[in-house]
C-alpha cells in the first residue's frame, strides 16, 4: 500500500534538542522504516486500548519486532473517564512488573488519551523514557499528539496533572482514520477546523469549501487537513513550547468545552465535541467584545454544525460554568481568560467580565 | 540572630535557564529578605508534615506573608511510608480545592520524603508551577533539596515515578538542624560521608578528623560540611543534570541501600542509614572488583559506624537482594550496575555479576 501512496511526508517540531519530526501518510504502521533510528533499547511498550487494540496492537508489535527483543503490551479501557490514575498506575505496575529499564521505549498507540496518558507515564517512569505517539483518530493526529502536552485527568478538573513531554516521533497513518466512527470523525474536524481562525483565514475557507470531501474522508484533502494543522501547530509550540503565551491560542474554544466536558462528566460529550461547541461560545465572545463583526458567529457555526458537531451548549447554569471555568489553567489570579478571534488567521487572549461571558452562556445553551 | 550569624553563604546551581541558588546560613526561616525575588503570585502552599509543621510551619508562613496575599498550608503524615501516590493526591486536592493557579508557587518545609513529593507536585500541577526547598534535615540540606530530582514511590520500587524538575531556590537554616533527632542526624551525615570517597579526598579526611564535631553539631563545623556537599553536588549536576552519566556517582551505596530499604519495607530503615551500609557493601565490591585495597573497607565502615549508622546489612536472602537490585534505575537490559570507588575521591559505573555481587552480600549481612 505504502509504495502505491503518496510519498511520506515529514514536517519537523523545532524545539532544539527536543526537536522530533511528524510523518504523514499511507501504511506507515505496517512499513518498518516507520519505525527505524528510534532509541536503542530491549523493550518497547505498545500502551493501547480495548478498541484499537484489537484493530492494529498486533500490526504494530510485528513492525517493532524488527528493532527491539521483546515488545510487551497493555491494553486499557477505552474513554476520557479512565484518563485517570488508575490508569496510569496500571502502566506503570506492568513497566516494573516486566523490570522495564530506563531506556524502554514506550508507544502510544490510540487516541488523545491514550497518547495524553501514555506520555505523560513516559515523563514519569523512572524520570524519564522516550516515547512515540501513534495516534489513531483524526483529532490526535492533528492536535492532541504534537506538541508534547502530556497530562492525566483530576475528579476537579480536566488534564490538571500532567507534563510537557516531548515524543520522539509522531506517526501519523492516514489509513487508520477509515476505521474511525462518524462521531470521532467529526470530533477531530472541530481542531481541524480552528486551526483557520487562530492561524490561516486561507485554510478556514479551504475546509469550507473542502468539507464535502474530508467529510467522505477523501485521502488528499485528509493529507492536506492534517499537515496544514501540524504545520501550524508546530509553528506555535516551536515558539512556545510551554505555553507561556502565544501557545495558548491553540485553546481556542477549550475554556468554554472544558467546562461543557467537567459539567456532564468527562466522556459524555467527546473532546472534538465540547471544542466545536466552545468555540461558538468564543466567537461570541469575540464578537461581543467588539473583536469580529457579528457574521463571524454564524458562519463559524454553520461550519461546525456542517462537520457534524453540536452547536448548542448543555445547560449546566451560569454559576456553574463560571465555576467550572475559574479552575481552568488559563485562569490566573481568579480572573477568567479567554482565547478570542481578533482578526480572521489571528487570535489573543483576553479577560472578560462574569456579567459578558454569562450573556455567551445564554445565548448558546439550549 | 541573623545579624549576629556568619553571612549568608550562596553557591550557585549552573543549569542554565534553570540555574538557581542555595542559600545557606542561620536564620533564614524568619529573615524576610530569604524569601525576596520569588517568582510573584497570588498564592503560596507550604506544604510540610506532622512533625516540622508544629516547629517551623507559623515562622515561614509569617514570612511568606510579607510576599503573598494568601499563605495556604498542606500537612501531611510524617515518613517515607507516605512518599505515595496517596499523599501527593492530597496536595492536588488542595491545590485544586483552593483553585490555585498556575503561577501558585509550593514552598517543601521537610526533609528528603516532603521535597520529593513537593517537587514532583510542583512538577507535575498544570504541567509545572514554580516550587522552593527548604530543607529540614541534614541529609535534606546535602541532597536531595539539590538538583532537581523529584519523585514518590511505587511499591514495586522506591522514586520509580518522579521528574526532574529544579526548584527556584534553596534555603538552607542550619538552625533547624538543632531540633533533628539523633537518628535523622546520623542518617545525613551518611550523605556528607558519600561526597569524600566519589569526589574529594581531601574532604573525606575533613570528615574523618571533624566527626566529634559534626556529632556535637558544631556550627563551624556543620557550615563547612553543608557547604562543601552542596559544592561537589552542584558541580556534578551542572555537568549532567538528567543523570545521564556522571551524576550516577552521587548514588554510591545507594544500589545496595535502596534493596536495604525495599525489602525491609519502606521507612523501617531510614534513607542515610540504608546507604551509609550500602555504601560499605559498594566498598567491598569497589575491593573485590580490583579497584580498591582492602583498607578501603575497614576505613570506610569506621567512620560510618562512628557517625552512628548500621553498617551490617539485614539478611533478607541473597537471591531477594539481587531481585530488588535488578529494577533499580541504574540496572540497563537486565545487568545491575554500581557505582564504585576507582581511587580515593572518584567514582565510576561498573557491571558485575550475580557471583560477585551475592559474595559482597553475603560478607555483610547479620
Amino acid at each position: 500500500m505504502h509504495a502505491s501512496s503518496a510519498p511520506v511526508q515529514t514536517i519537523r517540531i523545532d524545539l532544539g534538542d527536543r526537536s522530533y519530526p511528524i510523518l504523514i501518510g499511507s501504511g506507515l504502521l505496517s512499513d518498518a522504516q516507520s519505525w527505524a533510528g528510534l532509541p536503542r533499547a530491549a523493550t518497547a511498550v505498545v500502551v493501547s486500548n480495548v478498541t484499537v487494540a484489537p484493530l492494529y496492537m498486533g500490526i504494530v508489535c510485528k513492525a517493532l519486532g524488527a528493532h527491539y527483543g521483546r515488545v510487551l503490551e497493555v491494553v486499557l479501557p477505552d474513554g476520557e473517564a479512565h484518563k485517570d490514575w488508575h490508569s496510569l498506575n496500571t502502566v506503570f505496575d506492568h513497566l516494573l512488573d516486566q523490570a522495564c529499564d530506563r531506556r524502554t521505549v514506550l508507544f502510544a498507540l490510540g487516541g488523545g488519551v491514550i497518547g495524553d496518558l501514555t506520555g505523560f507515564a513516559a515523563a514519569c517512569y523512572m524520570r524519564g523514557v522516550p516515547f512515540v505517539q501513534v495516534p489513531t483518530t483524526l483529532l490526535a493526529q492533528v492536535d492532541s499528539s504534537v506538541g508534547g502536552k502530556t497530562a492525566i485527568n483530576h475528579p476537579l478538573g480536566k488534564n490538571m496533572i500532567g507534563a510537557f513531554y516531548q515524543p520522539q516521533r509522531v506517526l501519523c497513518d492516514l489509513d487508520v482514520l477509515a476505521t474511525l466512527p462518524d462521531r470521532e470523525y467529526s470530533a477531530g474536524l472541530a481542531e481541524v477546523i480552528k486551526y483557520g481562525p487562530i492561524a490561516d483565514e486561507a485554510f478556514l475557507s479551504w475546509i469550507e469549501s473542502s468539507l464535502d470531501a474530508l467529510l467522505a474522508r477523501d485521502v488528499v484533502a485528509l493529507t492536506h487537513a492534517v499537515r496544514r494543522s501540524c504545520e501550524i501547530k508546530a509553528w506555535v509550540v516551536g515558539q512556545d513550547e510551554r505555553e507561556s503565551g502565544l501557545r495558548a491560542i491553540l485553546n481556542f474554544g477549550h475554556t468554554f468545552g472544558h467546562a461543557i466536558e467537567a459539567g456532564l462528566g468527562y466522556g459524555e460529550w467527546l473532546h472534538g465535541e465540547a471544542v466545536g461547541c466552545g468555540m461558538v461560545m468564543a466567537a461570541e465572545l469575540s464578537h461581543r467584545l467588539g473583536l469580529m463583526p457579528s457574521s463571524f458567529v454564524p458562519r463559524l457555526r454553520s461550519l461546525i454544525e456542517r462537520a457534524g458537531l453540536p452547536v448548542t451548549a448543555p445547560d449546566l447554569g451560569v454559576d456553574r460554568y463560571l465555576e467550572l471555568m475559574r479552575v481552568d489553567k488559563k485562569a490566573e489570579d481568579g480572573a477568567i481568560r479567554f482565547v478570542v478571534i481578533e482578526a480572521l488567521g489571528r487570535a489573543g487572549m483576553r479577560a472578560a467580565d462574569d456579567d459578558l461571558v454569562s450573556e455567551v452562556i445564554q445565548a448558546h445553551v439550549g
